[in-house]
């Protein structure tokens, strides 16, 4: 098949998904994002998300094409670039040229409406760093945790860092931002969820000392470094922490939100036996 | 107290510690590494290791000062420097102007030799990326696995990039590099440890299975992308896997870890209370 060739950084199309890589406001207002990598752009293919432009190198065509058929398959538009203009829509250093638009994936949610029932959840607090925000998601879907709530000023989930790190969970996990943790603890007890601040506070109640098999649980992790806010740790009630050995705060966050995260599907690991 | 200030990046003191931060051979040949961060040095000089040379900026003099003061008063020669001398020095962008020069920790060993009594250790083989090492490190010391074995090629534990991931760690775990998978099960069998290799396998024994809590436990974690070597795996005996709802493979390296050094602990931490 033949594409046309797009070979300058200036070309229209190419400066608009430049765009979407650089600016969470132009995903926002667009309801777009850009997605780099061939394995990432299969999977947003592959999971259903509306791919509205692909953009290749030749050598991409050439090393991946097994991953850009799929893509190819449902992009309403493709076009082959140029290794500078590549360049341009790239966020790493050795790009693979491969790039697909898509629109937001129907799994993001603005704002928490409807509840779909889980046996659990996750709550993240203000997280800043998208590299942490996009292992915790992929460590949430490998755990069969598959709704998270993103409360108050965190960090997008679709920025090409988020991405990269969350190798497609993105797409697949049930995803809301909420501004209000009130609100969300209201929903949440609401559905018959008990609710649990993570702290790294030795005298707050032992994650292993809960038993998360039985009922619904939701656990509310903080920003990395000033934790959760005094709000919504009050609207938990309930306090829990990771017991350690070394000295505190010895955790980064995505290893504090691996533990609590496969805490939380211990027990259900368990009964499935 | 005044410090002699080096203007120039070909200062022969600046060359040879800049080279210890770009080469391995370097650190190995001398048994000197470069420390990077006014947390960092200060957690090195706590920590005890020998600091033959600090260097610092006016700047990080300024906004780093009771970082700077345990290392000062341990280093054998400290000097200030100009900002572009500490860009040489610096492995990122915006560097904090802090250095320090130390001998190896005299817990990082050269192939195993004796080995005091632990309850658990970590066996992590050719593990490539330092970041993940580093992580990993950071999180055996917080969770109380204190011995790790460093087994095949792994990557170098002092690299920059491995130290600033690991906050430290690095200098108060016990890690010792070991090229033979079949002398480090021979060493760890005679000491009456039972050997878990961990494998992506749904048909392995699921971690949630065994009681780590009775008798010793080493577990061995293979390479981000191949995973263990046939032969260290064969050397364990039992395979180990942690139960997965998404697809297979889809926790990263230092997830994964984390999840079976919380395991191999968490029945300790049960018997505290």
């Amino acid at each position: 098949m033949d594409f046309p060739l797009i070979t300058s950084r200036k070309n229209p199309l190419v400066r608009a998904a430049a765009k979407l890589s650089s600016s969470a406001e132009e995903r926002l207002s667009r309801q777009e994002f850009l997605c780099e990598g061939a394995r990432l752009c299969e999977d947003a293919a592959r999971s259903g998300l509306a791919v509205e432009a692909c953009f290749f190198t030749q050598s991409a065509q050439q090393k991946y094409g097994a991953y850009l058929a799929p893509v190819l398959a449902c992009a309403k538009e493709a076009y082959r670039i140029e290794d500078h203009v590549a360049g341009l829509l790239s966020g790493t250093k050795s790009t693979q040229g491969v790039f697909c638009v898509c629109k937001w994936p129907g799994t993001l949610l603005t704002g928490v409406i409807g509840f779909a029932p889980a046996r659990s959840c996750l709550v993240l607090e203000n997280l800043q760093d998208p590299g942490n925000l996009g292992t915790i998601l992929r460590t949430a879907e490998a755990l069969g945790v598959s709704r998270v709530f993103l409360l108050g000023d965190c960090c997008d989930p679709l920025s090409p860092k988020a991405l990269r790190a969350s190798m497609g969970a993105v797409f697949r996990v049930v995803l809301a931002r909420e501004p209000s943790a009130q609100h969300l603890a209201q929903m949440l007890r609401g559905h018959g969820f008990a609710l649990h601040a993570a702290v790294p506070d030795s005298g707050a109640r032992r994650v292993t000392e809960i038993d998360f098999a039985q009922g619904l649980h939701a656990v509310f992790i903080g920003n990395e470094g000033a934790g959760l806010t005094p709000e919504a740790c009050a609207l938990c009630g309930d306090r829990v922490t990771i017991p350690m050995a070394g000295r505190a705060e010895s955790l980064n966050a995505a290893a504090a939100a691996t533990i609590l995260l496969w805490e939380l599907q211990r027990g259900a690991a368990g009964k499935e036996e």
